[in-house]
């Protein structure tokens, strides 16, 4: 083993970043699942140094080697060195990919995750290059929550949530792609499973990660706007859960305004004709919005892996927005529901439906792309 | 074994008839692929009596026992007697299904299949009741094209089609229900894939059935009214393949009348407002028709075995039928798209494809019979 | 279609006959399952003639296109001719193969199968070479039993036997093998799974096809010396299976000889040492036996499919025989026992079995060949 | 959350230990993969204190929440807290097991891990029982090697390595079974993959962990004599495939005898007679051995995962012994070998080719035990 160099992220040659970044880049914020860093590099040894805070929802990280899952694990508060791999070949080129398991986790005061350095002694080389960009949006399946964990365990803890195990992660795997997440778990299109009107996805995304309330990630840059100077090729959103569950759930009081609000059935069990109105207004309003970010992206609105309740809403919207825009690069697919023995933990898709899930995006994308 | 009595079809005890069939039951025809005959015997033996004619396209049945496929052959023109099982255990009783793998082949003034009669050494016994009713009308996906042959086969022969290796039956086999088929290859909800305006479904669909033009068929009452005395619980609809073809294809001069017709795309790609409105009216006027024969069925219209194109505009059609008509019971799925490695012969939909299409409709229906 | 032209199945051009046959090639006897014909041929139309008849165990046929299996009949008594395609390409070249599915059905005085002749408007053409030469040697699990049928089907008649879902064939396909069965349903490589002596198969390998007591077939040399002409590569012994049945079962007394037979175990569960040693030198002599006329084959005795009870006594006659003869050329390995939700009818490995075992043989056999 | 409370972990009750363990129980020393302990206990959280050390070779360390795998991570040199649950809810049993990743290495004079206590806010409540109990002894194959890492990963590393992706504990998770692990990469029965006669299981299977040369552990018992109060319903021994690569490599020069030890291959390639003599021999006597200290185990050799070579050489031995002892509680069967697309990291089994033995293991265990 030669002598450890440390190296602050920012100067680390050829570095790949995965995720939304704001202007902050040392220390370098991990804000999202499947935010992380890849380098290549030679050498016998590699440590990353991290610092990071929580509360009830402590970050997991996940480290891969040559494309293979290597180590997940919890991280304790503080400043810390994590080594990703050791008495390796010197001379021989490794590619290491490191990143986040946990969401944003909105609303949280504490959490955060940020890469300091690299301690090597190797050298630094090019990286892969991701000639294909994709961006997945979604709600806890985008998460990856029931992705860890047993059919029994039914507590909403950030263990369970993973970007290792996750259609997106698979998606981008498959398809040599570089891509970011931006997902909240119990959030929707309009509003909350639980009819909190602020857990609404669109409210979020023009800043750069608004869903953290830590001061140390807001201090970062986090509620800044985006510069959505990533542009990717596809936009896969996979939202509309908790959009209908919002319609089974009693109604919700914001803690701030006072204002109450709930999402209606009619008697005999259909939408609220307003109610679901609004629901297709949010949808045409997010493509909009994504649109107007992202001139040349091919959008996709993706729905069904927890039922497809919410279609023809959605469909709705999007062949509305097609036709009043003329702007056909926007579509819908149904993603294939999870079947009994394929969920996870805390009734969410499991890896057999994310894994089926993404069988189905990989091929859409490709005829996209062709 | 005991003395082989004849009993004509029509007086066989607790007979199950799958599919359509109009006023004629004695011989009894089967005029669509998945179209048979199901009962519960006795004996060492079984003979079933059969009267068939073609042309070029021939005639395939498929026999099965127990619920598991035992035989599939072609059979020639003449009336003709297949044995369906021997040297059984005479006091034993045996479930068998004798049906038809040809679709109902249109504009063919041959080929028909009538059932005559039934020889057996043993009793008829009550069969089991299949309590949930089912219906599939498509296109060549739904006729099974593609499920038998090699990747190498291109050429259209009957051998190929089959209810045997179809997402129709497994769906129904799965969830223990009669079924009937309604399905055409080339055929679309607007026009079939060459742009010939004749061949639509919806136009063929309110007689028993119109797709034959064999004199014998047509004697047995297969262009009279259907009488929709078959209530299915869900209709699937597996169209719009061909309509969607049709816009890349020549256009197409109907030889009696002199009528060109062609669908159009415009110089960016895209559809023609006014053909592609067309299709979309097609789509709605269908469950339109499909509502008033079935006034208690779930309707459900599945897209995507074949590419996921005309997805915006039949949600479009279903999305207004819903809203115009308030009536809820109709939905849109897509199905999981054939993947590479999942094709069968004539660049058709494989076994690995409807397997996975009919995993997502048990999934499906389930859940709408809840 | 051009006109059907008629020719005797001996006079067929570059006809490839799978299977033993004796001297006697017009008409063609196939008295094994997985015995039949490949022609490559052009032209619109084929048929062929055979000729069979049978008393309980009527003669089930297969047909393949370029590999894919199409049709799967039973044969009813009589001379008639069988439709193997129409309606095609005249000019492409097609393919197909024809063979039995049925075993050689020992002892059975009526039932045999022949080829007379082929009907074709085309032309025949050079077939694929076979490079890689195989031999099954076996009992029920080689004669297919089990893998046509319901799990619920326990009736021991000819319809649940095939070549088409065997694992010989699927292992010859995959390694694009000629091949040839020998395998006789309830025999072992000493005695039946009854106790009955006479139903071993090493006392019947040397004659065509000393199994078959039709006098037709006798006619047609089943019963003379088979030459051996045929060199496998690898000969794959499937035997063990009913000798150790035979230890639980009841003793046999020859209906012509009056001897009585039984295999004993002693009072501790365990084999008795005299019997298990006679099917150990069974073992040891067949192998002697085929080494003797397959000098260069390498052959490996497969065991394991319906339970490993026997693999301490093969392994020991294999062992032996190495080391007493020097020739290291023989092996044994386990396939897989059949599991749960693997099985087919009558208590038989089914088509998942099949295709498990089938991997095993194709990797071993690849490695022997490397 | 409550107060965390430490309790040392040989007072923790209810504790299940798996794996060897010697005469110290605090701290734990975890010598072998698979190693671990496991409870069940109630509270928001649990921490486990570990001291650990290592050179080249490091440990890693997996825990799992109600039968999930939730993390993997390495540990480097020194005491330290890893935080095992969080954030739970209070009232819920979770059943925890963390466990060993790293075979026992050895030869290494550092590597060692040791669990020092628990902390927790909760109550221990009974663990699950295990009334079945088995034990694994091999090479690298049982060490997990490969199961991690990707295809091109050939470096010999700890991270590579896992109990975790192992057949061993898939057939024991899948049994509810109680299991230990004995294996060392590289090891024979009677030799080393590279000659060197030192590395042979059966030298060191009576020590509790002879393995190991790192001072601490021997302070730890690792090198008195094992108790074999574990008495396993079943032993799996999967060893072989080194004793056969012995007679590919050069000939090995001990360091400290300097005796020169090599395995030949005639020149006709089959093995010299003595040493394969020797192999047989070593089988033997290694049977032998563990028949005296588990008087009423099933003993199955299971041989084939990387290759079949030394079928003959294992089952003579094991029919020798069978023949010899009048002992038939023994047993031989093939696992099935790797295939293309099963292999991981270094050539090795993957994840694939683990489960296709596991399921081999588990049907062959659950007959045995019938």
């Amino acid at each position: 083993m030669g002598e450890l160099v440390r190296t602050e992220i920012s100067k680390i040659p050829y570095l790949h970043i995965f995720g939304r970044t704001g202007r902050c880049k040392q220390p370098l914020p991990l804000f999202f699942n499947g935010s992380g860093i890849e380098v290549k590099v030679t050498g016998s040894e590699l440590w990353i140094e991290i610092d990071t805070d929580c509360d009830n929802m402590e970050v997991w990280v996940a480290g891969e080697i040559n494309g293979a899952l290597i180590s997940r694990q919890m991280v304790m508060p503080g400043k810390q060195k994590i080594c990703l791999f050791r008495s390796q070949e010197p001379t021989e080129a490794k590619t290491v990919r490191f990143y986040r398991e946990l969401q944003a986790t909105s609303e949280n005061e504490t959490t955060y995750l940020t890469v300091e350095s690299l301690l090597s002694d190797g050298e630094f080389l090019k990286t892969d290059d991701y000639p294909l960009k994709l961006e997945f949006i979604g709600d806890s399946i985008t998460s990856g929550e029931g992705t860890y964990g047993s059919l029994a365990d039914t507590v909403w803890v950030s263990m369970y949530m993973s970007a290792s195990v996750n259609y997106a992660t698979m998606v981008s795997k498959e398809l040599h792609a570089d891509y970011q997440l931006f997902s909240q778990g119990g959030w929707g299109v309009y509003c909350g499973w639980d009819n909190d009107m602020r857990h609404n996805i669109p409210s979020h995304y023009e800043k750069v990660c608004a869903l953290t309330q830590c001061k140390k990630n807001i201090d970062m840059g986090a509620h800044e706007d985006y510069d959505f100077a990533y542009q990717p090729d596809v936009i896969v959103i996979n939202l509309g859960t908790n959009d209908n569950t919002a319609f089974d759930q009693p109604e919700f009081t914001d803690p701030v305004t006072g204002v109450v609000h709930k999402q209606h059935r009619n008697v005999d069990g259909t939408y609220d004709k307003d109610d679901i109105a609004a629901v297709k207004k949010a949808v045409y309003d997010f493509v909009t919005m994504l649109r107007k970010h992202h001139p040349g992206s091919h959008i996709v609105w993706c729905y069904g892996m927890l039922g497809y309740a919410l279609t023809p809403v959605i469909t709705e919207a999007i062949n509305d927005y097609r036709k009043n825009t003329g702007d056909n690069n926007v579509a819908f697919i149904n993603l294939p529901n999870t079947l009994e023995g394929e969920y996870g933990s805390h009734m969410h898709p499991g890896y057999k439906s994310h894994k089926k899930a993404a069988k189905v995006l990989v091929d859409y994308i490709k005829q996209v792309m062709e």
